[in-house]
């Protein structure tokens, strides 16, 4: 066994993990294998020592570590034994054993399905420029400001209530913030009930999708859209509709059509900045769509989320607003107001719908972030998001009319455009003699980011379609992408 | 209609919202309501301000507003009309239109199921002394090194980068500090790859069973055990098989014969210190668990909910540290290192299972908060949260040792309990006289919080059993509640 053991048991000095502490685990692992039989009596500490060339201090470590654990036994006088009490386990070849021991598992033991809609690549930009999805500046952002409320939240006041659990739904304050803003700027008729504080956009719909859908269920979503409300509808077992778009937004009278052939459950719309295209869903198409659902019983999940980048005189109030029947689910979100690495977002409608979604958050991750939810809602009552958003519109305005300016001019015949009402992006159809892939990798090797459609993918009308995102970059970045592209093409 | 309008539109001038959104939303609803039918002409701004005795600015105000929106139509010298695009609608009864407007949407206007599982009371303790259900004392916290942390993550380094998306897995830095701490401190083999980053350990629950089970599945889970387990593996439609616990913790012998009569695909296991009779599960029974899975191919749950906390010489390792088949998913929590409203904990597995399980995360939150995670991994690197583990497992050890004497010494005979190796809290049994309904209503009065057993409901043999927390409080907090129960048996 002596033999034996020093093959076994071959602690690395310069290791991380304390040698003692290797030792232990070995010698547990020829216990668990069955290698060490219950009852075996154990090299002394001053054998193993002089075997495994490590201290015997070391060695009386390990042992008191599993004599601890009630892996050995000791009889005084007498040695140090596994102990008596462990089961039989069949011995499985050494070698092997000692391997796996020391390999961190990279296969799981038991199947599992991988579900196709779940498999789509991550977006990661980390290029000095990019004319992304369409996100926000951060360095607009009242970080400061920020920072100073987060601090104060974990700082001050009674530890174990400010930091103890709270409410799933989010915490009070800021859902009374909320309440009062959406109402006083969208028109919205809510109470702080009204309102479920969600970790983004993509959990308000995951919420939705997992309370409200059933397999099997009928979703319709316009086309082209957003994947990940897709990916999280397909989730849900639902079998998905899709409605085409035009320049006025969802085509609701295919979306009829649609409710006469089956029963919709769920109709998901982006309706004042409709993504990909930016688009704004018409009035009277509301309006339809509102009695539709009213008619046919579907719920329509209003995606809206960066109502507040508008650049025309006014933005069109929510669905929501003029939801009298208890149809919409409403939410919006201040990734794109603060930066996407911000998980906060809101979700509104019927006070049993939201009292129903809580619910089942509790079980998800039971609440969000209570310090960084306090923090927004002391910047909402203070003003400061307010200001922010002003001067952020502002900024994005220049920046989009700069930005359209510069796709005119310097890429002439090789992209068309509407220039978009609001929103962070401009739907650009590349001309068909541009190869996308081609361009997106060459312009990563210039420091650029932009789309190559693989992460969207969206059909194949729109297939040489990307949105480039104008808001993230100031006016000299934008001149210096624009200019990459055309150096490109 | 001059007198029809004056009833109609009614704007609150002390209200929050301005006047002129008032005016403008109620016309749109008046239009949305077809009272107002495409085509009409709309009385002049003069008129309406006159009849409403507002500033006639306030009507041009709204009118624009609904102008821009696309609901007027404004056709020059002419006045101002309902657009012509929008549809035939059909008039409504105009005052509950009226009322309908201004109310908070309480019922949703279509139907859905409550599952029962769901359906349980949300702890939330205000009292100034609490008993509870085992937290921490937030007090003892590194809550100034974390917010210096958190504002460094938050205004240092690239924002586009450091603020954007980034890994739906959870921050890199993090997956590596928590690699290396894991692996040195409670023998696991990991690599950063084989950890997600959770919201806490209901989280890890939430993903495996969304991932692992279907409906139907068998769940074997111990009992009494923790509901919070239960009612995800309820959500995901598993079928539940309650395992007794003995003083060793899981009666695996009872869980071969559950494996003999059904297939089980999955085990919950708290197997450090049980939930909630913080009992550590025999090592003999730790070796078969992980034979039964092999052998039965069940996914063993292994929730190290407060693995920090342990007051003998050396905690047990976890069974994760000895599966060498990819059997086990491990989790646990800062939330017991840092107070309950950090929502950070983390999911341990084979490489695979991981990926898998980030691949779902995507779709219910994106992404954790980078900011927190990389703030976290500072504190991990600096040793700052290893200096605090140790300060206050020194602080509970004393803590655990006054109040059992405290309850032996101030409640003789009215509470059983056995002294916990560790965690915090003590799993007392009050003697069958006592009520415990009526004794936490009264302790409430008292301003100590003590469950009453309405959000654990035990099963009837523990009945008169609860958790008495002991971490979150000092010696003179505990002598106060231990008084104030004295007083009142």
């Amino acid at each position: 066994m002596m033999n034996v053991l020093s093959t076994l048991l071959a602690p690395d000095k310069s290791g991380k993990l304390p040698v003692y502490i290797q030792i232990a685990n070995d010698l547990m692992g020829l216990i668990r294998s069955g290698t060490l039989q219950p009852g075996y009596r154990l090299l002394s500490t001053r054998q193993l020592a002089l075997i495994l060339k490590v201290h015997r201090r070391t060695v009386v470590q390990a042992y008191d570590e599993l004599l601890a654990q009630g892996w050995l036994e000791s009889h005084t006088g007498n040695g140090t034994f596994v102990a008596k009490h462990l089961p039989e386990v069949r011995p499985v070849p050494i070698k092997q054993e000692g391997n796996k021991l020391t390999n961190p598992l990279k296969k799981a033991g038991f199947a599992f399905d991988k579900p196709a809609h779940l498999d789509r690549p991550v977006l990661k930009t980390t290029t000095r420029l990019h004319l992304d999805d369409g996100f926000p500046d951060p360095r607009l952002a009242p970080l400061e400001e920020l920072s100073r409320a987060y601090r104060s939240q974990l700082l001050h006041g009674n530890p174990y209530v400010r930091l103890g659990y709270g409410d799933t739904g989010g915490a009070n304050w800021l859902r009374r913030e909320l309440s009062t803003y959406l109402n006083e700027t969208r028109g919205l008729k809510t109470a702080p009930e009204n309102i479920l504080i969600v970790r983004g956009v993509i959990m308000a719909i995951y919420l939705a999708s997992s309370s409200f859908l059933k397999p099997g269920d009928y979703v319709a979503l316009d086309s082209p859209g957003w994947f990940g409300a897709a990916m999280n509808f397909q989730q849900a077992g639902a079998r998905l509709c899709e409605v085409p778009v035009d320049a006025h937004g969802m085509d609701v009278d295919f979306l009829e059509e649609l409710c006469e052939k089956q029963p919709i459950r769920m109709v998901y719309v982006t309706s004042h900045h409709h993504y990909p295209t930016t688009v704004a869903l018409r009035p009277d198409r509301r309006i339809k769509l509102l009695k539709l659902a009213e008619k046919y019983g579907f719920i329509i999940f209003e995606d809206d989320y960066d109502y507040d980048f508008h650049y025309l005189s006014k933005p069109l109030l929510p669905l929501a607003g003029a939801d009298q029947a208890g149809m919409v689910l409403y939410c919006g979100s201040f990734t794109k107001t603060m930066s996407p690495a911000f998980r906060i977002g809101y979700m509104v409608g019927p006070e049993d719908a939201i009292q129903h979604l809580a619910s089942l958050r509790r079980i998800i991750d039971r609440q969000g972030d209570r310090m960084l939810e306090n923090a927004i809602a002391e910047l909402l009552q203070t003003g400061v998001i307010q200001r922010h958003l002003r001067k952020s519109v502002r900024a994005y305005k220049q920046r989009r009319d700069h930005f359209c300016e510069l796709l005119k001019n310097e890429l002439p015949g090789k992209v068309r455009f509407q220039v978009p009402d609001g929103g962070m992006a401009v739907w650009t159809e590349f001309d068909e003699s541009v190869n996308l892939q081609t361009l997106a990798a060459n312009a990563s090797r210039r420091e650029l980011y932009l789309s190559n459609g693989s992460v969207a993918a969206y059909p194949s009308p729109y297939a040489n379609y990307v949105r480039l995102g104008f808001a993230s970059s100031d006016l000299n970045e934008l001149e210096e992408s624009v200019k990459i592209i055309r150096d490109l093409l």
